[in-house]
């Protein structure tokens, strides 16, 4: 088993039956696991002249400004609908049941920027597929996208293929 | 003023009519003030024997896992109910209407560690309070707690005169 993977913990159906979820906890815990994690996740894009790094809440919050510190560029977070405080843009998702939203503040990117996404699991790819249309509506350019662990079996990377996709952790 | 509270922009009456949201995102998105205002947040606490930073969801999440990888230890989040997937150690406690939780891996933290409790603002101070009885619960110790904004006329530091308590700007 590959060191980073030893840190994930699977906890058998959560939320619910049938979902074997990928704990990162153990992962955060551990400082030099997360060094290694978050340096494998920007590897591939340090000489990507980024200009942010975007995460998405909550868990992207901590892989995804620990790669912006990395890089010495800014963060920016996605956020749930009605937590960013000024001005947004938003966009609408479908979810297996239902429907998501998530908010970017309309100052924090722009035409000049180079962005590289972060979260810390891929999964269908519908939260990551909406949160590169909401950064390329502020008119910035996706440089890559990253994540901790993607799960090849849902196929996320198929949402994403106008894009350059790094992923840590295979399951 | 300070260069750190140039960077902290003030939304009038969200999220409610008569509050003053400290809006914390120019200031996570400028690489050199985020490491500043990190840097500040644990700089009295550095010679504290820390095994661990513990920061709330969702901001905390930011300025916590910074400061954790900065101090060289792990970072353990505390999150809002049903979040965690793995067996938690849960509070309640009073907002002015209602009640909040917050939850924590029971095998996040324990009797052998020191912890440095992380977040981007005090208010009342009721959050903080309840995530530091949270920690205790664990077994662990709390050396300090440190917040990037503290809103003085709240009183919130109050509730945490058991502890060490340091933050960097004051409305």
């Amino acid at each position: 088993m590959d060191q980073l993977e030893a840190h994930i913990r699977t906890i058998p159906d959560f939320p619910k039956p049938g979902i074997q979820f990928k704990d990162i906890t153990p992962l955060v815990k551990n400082p030099v696991m997360l060094r290694l994690a978050v340096h494998q996740l920007i590897h591939p894009f340090v000489d990507q002249k980024l200009t942010a790094v975007v995460g998405m809440e909550a868990r992207g919050f901590i892989f995804g400004s620990l790669a912006a510190w990395e890089l010495g560029v800014g963060f920016v977070p996605l956020r749930k609908p009605g937590k960013l405080p000024y001005d947004v843009q938003s966009i609408s998702y479908d979810l297996e049941y239902g429907s998501a939203q998530l908010e970017v503040h309309i100052d924090a990117l722009g035409k000049n920027d180079r962005v590289l996404l972060i979260d810390d699991l891929i999964a269908t790819g519908g939260t990551a597929a909406a949160s590169c249309e909401l950064i390329e509506k502020l008119g910035a350019e996706i440089a890559g996208c990253s994540f901790v662990i993607e799960l090849d079996f849902l196929n996320g990377r198929d949402k994403l293929s106008k894009y350059w996709v790094h992923s840590l952790i295979h399951y």
